[in-house]
């Protein structure tokens, strides 16, 4: 069994003991992701760089489990969606290895379609 | 090596071949996170539960592009910060277990705060 | 002085008493914008309608308190980068008229790009 | 009428134009919000300080309409849900004013809590 299929073993085990599939609808799932994303950024909120760099030596734990909180809505989304994320990760490199060439997009922060 | 280190592999060779470490400071890379997850809600948006049913079915490869997206940052975040993110994830399902045991939490979407 | 200036002075009062300007920058401001409109979603994850309208009734007074959260933000973002929100506001609706016309939009929940 | 009230009449008017309030449930509107607000804050991702700077001086005109975007929803929802948005916004006021005490406050960007 793979890394990904072994966290996501985990996900159906801890959601199905609880009986939690009744609210996972995709609305509902995608809403939760996004919650989650913003619980990581709040940590960087108002901080300076230098403040930033001081707040992650501290603070590695915290910032593990909210990047695991979001991994966890990825993994479970994925899932009952029937996607092969690690599949369908490989094929989205291919489509930004396109859409960013290297020579138009080294040192750039620019969007693709801005490039 | 594991899936989810191949998948780390991938992404850092694609972003060093750009030279885009020098932006991704944890502020703006959690930042592109929340934008990543707000686009995959964005499918869902105004849509009723049969109409998601119905567009899901005919939007696969857009919702593992999106979902592949916000992965994307999980782990190049995790990386950066030298997080070890399966180690992580374990661990925060592990206190997710004790925040929900499966008594109260059976059935039930409230939050642990609330059960 | 109009309900807009009058709000937009008791935020530029509040936080020039605790010498908040030096933190309002515009991607910090955007970010707060952010993590008060998703507190406001927040309350409405994983309940369904009926749930909701049960909700909303009991809870008018807090989500009163999450939408002025939302608007303390985008006042003080249009103050401090000089835009005049009720005349922008209104050319916006302007421009929202021509993207939907109602002939093509009514009753119907596309984006305007897909109408 | 005050403006506000005068902008709750321009948004109602082009909504019921096009019979939109069908699909105007609490869920789906804030959702709509938080959208709004991650466009907003998109326009800053990757930009220091100066490139900001120079950024807002010449996109003040779509900057005004994404802050529009989001005040829509903003009044929408208050309206929809029966909530005087001035009166609740002079309320949270004085709730942040206890929230914050100056003397705590003054010059720091810590939340409530850590003070």
């Amino acid at each position: 069994m793979s890394d990904i299929q072994e966290l996501i073993a985990i996900i159906i085990k801890f959601r199905d003991a609880r009986n939690w599939k009744q609210f996972h609808n995709p609305k509902d799932t995608a809403l939760s992701l996004v919650l989650e994303a913003t619980e990581l950024m709040e940590h960087f909120q108002w901080k300076n760089e230098k403040e930033i760099a001081d707040y992650v030596k501290k603070h590695k734990k915290v910032i593990g489990e909210e990047l695991s909180d979001v991994l966890y809505w990825v993994l479970l989304i994925s899932h009952d969606l029937g996607i092969d994320i690690k599949k369908a990760f490989k094929k989205k490199m291919e489509i930004s290895n396109k859409k960013y060439p290297i020579k138009k997009a080294k040192g750039s922060h620019k969007k693709y379609n801005e490039l």
